[in-house]
């Protein structure tokens, strides 16, 4: 593995499973591949978890660590080709992922949508600048429209907790929030649930639909209660609009999953990414509930998630 | 050693004392007990001393240490149960301690106090919260009333500075400052010259009564020049009042330590944990007195304090 | 070597390029003689660059490194001998220094000029007071007039480019920015490139004249084209004015380095220590051009410098 931005860098998602699951038994059995090797996490916005969790990853390898936040304040980059830099941006790209590609070995990269601009977003300029000047593995740690180190903790969650011989049904349900949230999770989400060709359901209220590049082949529901109906795994997750961009539509309904709710599902186990809004997402009683929420399993999957995306680039690059 | 929030999580002073001493000498001897293992240092409010001691100490025993700086901006926790979480508080603690204690295996934690609300804070609510809801050690780097990390460093430092066969009389000195200060490390310190079965003293201007909590026990005089009289150790700090909580009542008379008042004492060594305020809280002929000042040994023994902590809570989880 | 404030710390200079090409080379040598070793990099200003190379650098050497980001807001210093302390400065140099003396076995700091008070820069200060202050060695990340640790890797470049058998002709050549900078990197390079007995000159337009403390030796004139003809080493750098110090006089002519310019050249390479504001500074034509630009391979060989000098140093605290 190259470069980690997508499911489309994993040629074996069964395979990589297998993997994940075998280093999460033995998470010390690799402590020799990540020596003198040093991963350069580079944040363009905040970040706790993911941070915290690919840190340990590393440090899991024995490799070294180098956090670098980058913010208006210190490091402003210049993307556009040609341009004359008389103005805010003080590195080009060029320079930046060029000095960046000597001083490390691999590098993580954190950038937000803007959620004003869909086409600047969805283009992902960003990554992409860095991909075309970075001469080393780049890992997404959750760009404009995809985070996938957290798809795959996710993916390795319901592995780790789905025994039945059918295909299990997953249903992504849309949540209220307090505020627009960028619809990275979420489209990942779609993506790996699809690639791993589960019995995929989407729900959310009109006007919050997803672009089609990465739910295509889910079956898409604006009635949450049939969409429940024997679920067998709820991922609960907020986002913005993607066709009035960035925006919150009103939404007239009550969306907040409750026990009630689940009741219609098959023993569903509950599922989120964190941070989750308790009682506005969803209700104490389900994420209290050790029968049902699998979301603390998910977040420490998020290090043998990364751990295992790690190891495959440092192979591809003994 | 199962956390290390006061000294009453330490069963015997005498036997943690050798130990520190034995450490000191030999602060290379246990870079194996810590290997693989990390530590995440959660700051709540700024620290530069403890941070950097603590994680000396942790690299001491080769242990991996994640900083982790929360404040209002990034990662601002609710601490309710039951919360409907619209507001300002973007994470439970129930989350956020859960996931930390999956990707550390020690954490310590350092929250000051509000100096605004003393029920809030001599309820350690947030310390509470933290011990509630992790599952992995929880080593107290300055909470809203204790500093145990400080106050045994300052044990030790007494420990090798009096070869007395008699019981040391030991001096906590008042000292004015430009700002109210929390009550944090001189309660600790009360707590631990106490538990050292001292000769304690504490003296300071009226309205300035620490918690009898922490002082029962001790000698206390508004009488800085008698307290001093004989005394082999004096230990100067400032702090705002406890019964008008967070104020610093007007004070008449002249509380700045100098060489003066010293002379009333039995040659005794001046302690302080810093930072200090040179000639507001005592005279650079005391901190620049080699053979008068231990304050740079007591920040020395920062690294050791820490480091034998992390020592006893490291052999407990192996 | 004991510190490393600039050239003269260092008493053979083709020694220690010898050495430096040598650790290139062999980057994981010395991977023990950091061993159980700590850093302290204490920045009173931000720094990408220098800390990821420095860092980097240390890990290469197998030390454990602690940032530490020093500003008004969190810890500001007071650096008067007998200060009464009752106003901003919360701590004195003299515990600053002697805390960090006892956590760290090396200290590198950064701290640029505030281009106001001429005196006060080049008098330095800050590092003076630390040097004083200071039991353990200090290597400069950047002083308000000397940035020692880049001027050694633009050495090293030169030296891996230069095969001629005669004294290379290197030209320091200023450039136009949108706002002044520090002199420091100009009036290191100056040092070094003298102390290297290069055949040097440096153009700039009048009111940039250096401190001739740095320049003394080199050949100074106002006409680019002049100084540019036979050169073999462009090195192209803006900075403001010493002699009105910190501002930017006004410049008439084109100092834009383009193509056509670098004809006059004998085929020169050019240097920029980065950030560079492309077609500000010089054109997009020349840093594109491998067969011309050296700006990437100086940004690399940052990690070499820092290593070697870091080498130095530990050999002499074994």
């Amino acid at each position: 593995m190259k470069n980690f931005i997508s499911v489309k860098d994993v040629t074996d998602i069964e395979a990589l499973l297998s993997k994940a699951l075998h280093i999460k038994h033995n998470p010390l059995e690799y402590t020799h591949i990540g020596k003198n090797k040093t991963i350069g996490l580079l944040f363009m916005n905040p970040s706790l978890r993911t941070r915290m969790s690919t840190q340990r990853a590393a440090y899991n390898l024995g490799m070294n660590v180098m956090v670098i936040n980058l913010n208006k304040d210190n490091w402003q980059l210049e993307f556009e080709n040609g341009a004359v830099m008389n103005g805010t941006g003080s590195e080009h790209i060029k320079e930046a992922a060029g000095v960046i590609s000597q001083y490390c070995d691999i590098v993580g990269l954190r950038s937000f949508p803007g959620l004003i601009d869909r086409n600047k977003d969805y283009n992902e300029d960003i990554f992409n600048s860095f991909l075309i000047n970075l001469t080393i593995p780049l890992v997404s740690l959750e760009s404009a429209t995809l985070h996938p180190l957290q798809s795959f903790a996710d993916i390795i969650t319901i592995k780790e907790n789905f025994n039945g011989n059918k295909t299990p049904k997953v249903v992504l349900s849309w949540a209220p929030h307090i505020k627009p949230l960028p619809q990275a999770v979420s489209n990942s989400f779609a993506e790996w649930a699809l690639a791993s060709e589960f019995d995929f359901v989407i729900t959310h209220p009109e006007g919050y639909e997803l672009n089609k590049k990465f739910t295509n082949g889910a079956t898409i529901t604006h009635n949450q209660e049939e969409a429940l109906k024997d679920a067998d795994f709820v991922y609960v997750k907020s986002w913005s609009s993607y066709s009035d961009y960035g925006t919150m539509p009103e939404v007239k309904t009550d969306w907040l999953l409750n026990k009630k709710k689940m009741s219609l599902s098959n023993n569903a186990r509950i599922m989120h990414c964190l941070p989750v809004r308790r009682n506005v997402e969803l209700t104490d009683e389900l994420i209290d509930d050790p029968s049902c929420s699998l979301i603390m399993q998910q977040a420490g999957n998020r290090v043998v998630s990364a751990q295992t995306i790690l190891t495959e680039i440092l192979s591809s690059i003994q």
